[in-house]
């Protein structure tokens, strides 16, 4: 009963979390007005803003304090999405024209831009909610840090495509800071903005550092299991941008000379990228990368639960281990 | 002899500033490093955060406590060269290719938002040089409205190109977002850091968004009165990218119907811009745009020299009113 009436309310507070959104960008009237509004609304799953309000509650703080910060992630993470979408070329986001496809790159790096921002003017705004100033210092420095992180891990991305680096370690670094980082951002924020002890936010972070992990791993093996219909963006982005995943790099390890050759050829090619992807597919498929791939998310997974056991027995810590269980069973 | 003393402190402050930015991004070794280290090294003039300094020694107070911040002043006012030179498709800058010229546009994206990241990372850093957590969630806020109004700045501009909108106070409006709203910011944090008076930050803030404006119109003056040899980027990137600058916008205003025409033909022109650059700067001759323009400039320094009225006459109020008198005339 208790756990329905924290669910409910969770759920009224990631509603006002969507309006806030749209309401923010929503009423200028400009150009960048337009395409803020178009990239933040509808939103998404909003999982990092969830992750940061939990986190708040997990350690017992009051999520009207940090609610501003949770907007702030929605926006930071968005603004990644629209300057991801510029780079991987993708016309299609949440089942929509990209920002990039709809008012061209220039345009869109300003957008991009502009979020990024945006999410600092959020974090400065919990000074009126009621963080104290130390707080939100102490998250300024975890989400500027966090954000380096984060283009590391892009420019990482990059240069192992570059050089067909099949080098497991050197994609989960890249994994660690290019998606993993933010997580641990929003989990800390939302533990250090409502007051929590150093030891739980230390818990929360490394929760959300494996969750991260796992998240993106399952993230990259939709590409090969789902098609763009159910995901809402495009399903050959990978193939296209001839990206080095984990899955990719389990099959490269497992397969045959000429499978090795096959996978080459299909992240060099050129043309019509969806015949690619059903033949990396297959050798996916056959070499049992697919399920080994999978196994790799569900330990990270388990890591994740293990460090939820530092904090106090909540109804946030179940919600947190909820997602945790969720995050290698989504279809989007 | 007072004045000589604290030009060469400064001058010695202004030396750290560019080792400290070296430092930042020069021990790295990734691409994400090398193109960061690219961007701020060697450092340009460091205007931003010299003003930044200044300010908080006008108010007073004491530059060791503010310096991270004038070195993250540095980092946003690159982050935004680098994206804006993806915009404008300029290969050039500061003498030296671009970043997005030598690294290629998708890396750049993710350098121009590492340092932007970098910024507030600095901001941070403030914490361990004394500045109370209340004023660097003020600085926060001042900093995060600057870059949004510089995307505002940069969005407003795209579109008064594309509707070849000749209004000059839709100009002037687009010129304070884009290109002083930084200065602004620069000064205000300087004083709030440092434990500045409101009145003082206010003051600075109304000096430096006049500073700000006079500097863009002289700026935009430069692409028709010096070649690229001198100011170190192309003096035809104004014309390839048809840009609406003030001396255009008065040359068109006081122009024949046939001048108007020919104005028109260079802004929307394709092809080799140089012999466009020079039929504009010879309508800008005869209409005595140029003389038109340098005058509203001086009209904008002279309200920045009248704000500094409200400081206590410091060697840094000196300074602060050399900076306005030298802004519009300088070469680079």
């Amino acid at each position: 009963m208790r756990g329905q009436v924290h669910a409910d309310e969770l759920a009224a507070l990631v509603g006002e979390v969507a309006v806030r959104l749209g309401e923010r960008w929503g009423s200028g009237g400009s150009l960048l007005d337009a395409m803020c509004a178009h990239a933040l609304v509808p939103a998404g799953k909003l999982f990092r803003p969830i992750l940061l309000l939990e986190s708040a509650r997990a350690v017992g703080g009051d999520v009207e304090v940090v609610l501003p910060a949770a907007l702030g992630a929605e926006c930071g993470h968005v603004a990644s999405l629209v300057h991801d979408d510029i780079i991987d070329g993708d016309d299609l986001r949440r089942g929509r024209p990209s920002v990039q496809h709809q008012y061209g790159v220039d345009n869109a790096i300003v957008a991009g831009d502009a979020l990024i921002f945006d999410l600092f003017a959020a974090l400065a705004e919990c000074r009126l909610t009621g963080a104290s100033p130390e707080r939100i210092v102490l998250a300024l420095e975890v989400v500027s840090r966090c954000g380096i992180d984060l283009c590391r891990g892009q420019s990482l991305e990059a240069e192992l495509c570059r050089h067909m680096d099949f080098d497991v370690d050197a994609y989960l670094t890249m994994v660690r800071l290019k998606t993993a980082a933010f997580f641990r951002a929003a989990c800390e924020c939302g533990a250090l903005l409502a007051g929590g002890a150093e030891e739980m936010v230390g818990a929360l972070g490394m929760y959300a550092e494996n969750l991260g992990v796992a998240f993106q791993i399952h993230d990259d093996l939709l590409a090969y299991t789902w098609t763009s219909e159910t995901t809402g963006k495009p399903g050959t982005s990978d193939i296209r941008n001839g990206r080095l995943t984990l899955p990719v790099l389990l099959a490269h390890a497992a397969a045959d000379e000429s499978d090795r050759l096959a996978i080459k050829e299909v992240l060099v090619g050129e043309g019509d990228p969806e015949p690619r992807r059903e033949i990396l597919a297959a050798i996916l498929d056959r070499t049992g990368a697919v399920t080994a791939a999978a196994k790799v998310a569900q330990r990270y997974v388990r890591s994740a639960l293990g460090a939820l056991d530092a904090l106090p027995p909540t109804i946030s810590r179940e919600r947190l281990r909820g997602f945790a269980e969720a995050a290698i069973d989504r279809d989007r």
